[in-house]
């Protein structure tokens, strides 16, 4: 007789209650492609009356997720619970310290504590995965870990965050504004009541970290990624950048450069003949450039129910087969400690809109300041002025080093011309 | 000390090269993520003489391939011979059969015998993988094995052949026609001499009979799919595509429906805004629709030295890793014999056209055929007469069973209005 693979469940949110449902939907093929069956024997959650639309009666119930690690009769523990610490971060530990699996959904968590995790998973034996935890659906963590392991990669990106992709191709589609398209997200419920943890690019920054870490050999280092949100962005720059043949994403890009680390999350300009300017709604996709095998993408659902279940079961069946190693795809003691790049060295193109007072000797103030920080305008537009008397003037820069465009920022800065902050956004270069 | 893992190269073509430039050029990263060295420890080919840009004479040269796999001091042995019976296929034998690991890129043969092969991993307990068979760089292999083993795929479908995309995307562009492009691909080294192996549609039915396998838990049934090649496609076709909403791909497609598996390589229409539809040149992309998932898209490098030596190589950092079990991702014995759908009852939408005499009664006799056979005519252009005197009519169906399409051509069969062989091609539906 095979054992069976002897899940215990922590956190019954949205993903939780798809586990249970694909495990229940999808049993016998499982057991076939696992070689065993996955069984869940034990589940807790804050609330055990709340109806999740599943039966969870077949389920011991822990009132302390903790318990669960240390139950005889469990070989992994999933937690759904989310946090970069707390209970999430307590079960994690104390899973992986009794030799057992662990398989988690949280990005944040991971992007924090994650090479804590695996050193205590190595020292285990104990396999520790996480592809829930980056882009849902699409197996980026394996396709990274494994699929791409022959590679030196030189870049890894994409678009990480489906509720602001979401956001992003509905202002495109309708040409409206960012406020408005947000409150109809959160009434649709495609973007939280708080939805700053999606819009400010935290979210896709935890991923971009993780993606880091298994593109290039190296720690994981959060706190070094430069982070900027779409709150900012108008109707008028998605136009202004469609006419120049560009769509707005939020791209989360890792850069492997000679003088260090870039890792950065900021809306830019994609070629509208770019794979990623195709990706549409809330969909997300990860492009990773290898030195033998070229530009490969991903294109698949980045979060939800359905999606996020497929990842957590994919990793129980890769543990359930005994098909799992180092976490970060190569023990921890042979990752790289690499420096942050410095900022501003990088050279590149850029778009910049500035909003505007309509009077004379604002464009040569504007023009002064980027002649004067040694950046080249390639194109510039300026449209008559809104009904609040402001002016829109949309720039495409020349390439040059980052630092300088930030310099005429910087020069800008205090001007009575300007009528807010100017917007930059980075040019992806392909 | 760790052990190398000692491979044995059969096979030095443009693949074979790749793959000792691959383990040279990113050794110290594939040992990092390895957990130990890739080495190669004997090679085997053709020719001994061959400047094949690698330095050749750090490895034991073995004339007859065969004798690789008797070697004690090979763990793996890797056939880029080629060829789906002949030495591969006894390089393939001898080297289960000894319990060691093998490795291939060779479609043909594992479209033919690969459930033979992986009978003989599992009584050996050996590894035997082949991701780049498909899809070249594309872990694709992979990604169905693995990535989307939660799922219960409804559809796994493509584009599979390089050449083909090459030549129907550089007509596309440049609204020329068929043969003209191909003499150019062959000059440009991307088609071959003899090319009907690529247009013609068998190599994308090799790697669809694959994917099928791994999508469905089904047994390998190459002769159960349905191939249709790009010969016959004109650069008018493209356009009426184009003005109806599509684009034209040679698309590989299986599907799992109630009455069996569905399993074709035809020329297509792809709705514009459909990821296949912005695949351009040569590369390669794999959809599987998942029903958890939803739809994953892969894309990619279908072909070529790095792309393929990329494939190779991640198969031997998975067996080095000892990350491998069932080659098509559960044990033969569980895997499903499956019959192939009855012809011609799915239902779908298909582009028809006809080149025919610019004379009175044409349009009627065609319109009477549909009619007569129950097909609805959802749009019809009629361009002016060529210099030839010959007609277009290019027509697009309602949804039918597709057995009612192929009865309305039969019935027109040998009318003299037809000028050629009438054109089908399947609209993908989404």
């Amino acid at each position: 007789m095979v054992q069976p693979l002897r899940v215990a469940l922590a956190g019954l949110g949205v993903v939780g209650g798809g586990v249970v449902k694909l495990l229940d939907a999808n049993r016998a093929l499982i057991e076939r492609r696992a070689g065993r069956p996955i069984e869940i024997v034990a589940v807790s959650a804050r609330d055990r009356h709340r109806d999740r639309g599943v039966d969870l009666s077949r389920f011991d119930w822990a009132d302390d997720a903790g318990s669960l690690a240390a139950r005889d009769d469990v070989d992994v523990v999933v937690e759904l619970v989310g946090g970069a610490d707390g209970p999430a971060l307590t079960l994690a530990r104390a899973t992986l310290a009794r030799g057992k699996a662990f398989v988690t959904a949280n990005k944040a968590m991971v992007a924090h504590h994650g090479i804590e995790l695996a050193r205590a998973a190595e020292a285990a034996g104990a396999a520790f995965k996480y592809e829930a935890a980056v882009a849902g659906g699409i197996p980026v963590i394996k396709g990274l870990r494994e699929g791409a392991a022959a590679n030196e990669i030189g870049r890894v990106y994409g678009i990480l965050n489906g509720t602001c992709n979401y956001i992003l191709t509905t202002m495109e589609a309708a040409g409206r504004d960012f406020a408005g398209v947000l409150a109809e997200a959160q009434a649709l419920g495609y973007a939280e009541a708080d939805p700053s943890f999606d819009i400010d690019g935290v979210d896709a920054a935890h991923k971009l970290a993780i993606l880091a870490s298994l593109a290039f050999g190296t720690t994981l280092d959060f706190a070094s990624v430069a982070i900027a949100g779409i709150r900012p962005i108008l109707a008028a720059d998605i136009a202004e950048a469609a006419a120049l043949g560009y769509r707005v994403r939020l791209v989360g890009l890792a850069e492997a450069g000679p003088k260090g680390l870039l890792q950065r999350v900021h809306p830019c300009l994609v070629p509208q003949d770019h794979p990623l300017a195709h990706v549409q709604g809330s969909m997300n996709a990860v492009v990773a450039e290898g030195n033998f095998v070229g530009r490969l993408f991903f294109e698949g659902r980045g979060a939800g129910e359905g999606p996020t279940a497929s990842a957590v079961v994919a990793d129980l069946i890769d543990i359930a087969r005994r098909e799992y190693g180092a976490p970060f795809a190569m023990p921890v003691d042979s990752l790289d400690e690499r420096a942050p790049a410095p900022r501003g060295e990088r050279r590149g193109r850029a778009y910049l809109r500035f909003t505007v007072a309509d009077r004379p000797g604002v464009l040569a103030e504007l023009a002064a300041a980027m002649r004067d920080a040694g950046v080249s305008i390639a194109s510039l537009i300026q449209r008559g002025a809104a009904a609040d008397g402001s002016v829109l003037v949309a720039m495409v820069t020349h390439e040059c080093a980052e630092r300088c465009v930030t310099d005429a920022l910087a020069r800008l800065e205090g001007s009575q011309s300007l009528a807010g902050k100017p917007l930059l956004m980075h040019i992806l270069d392909v």
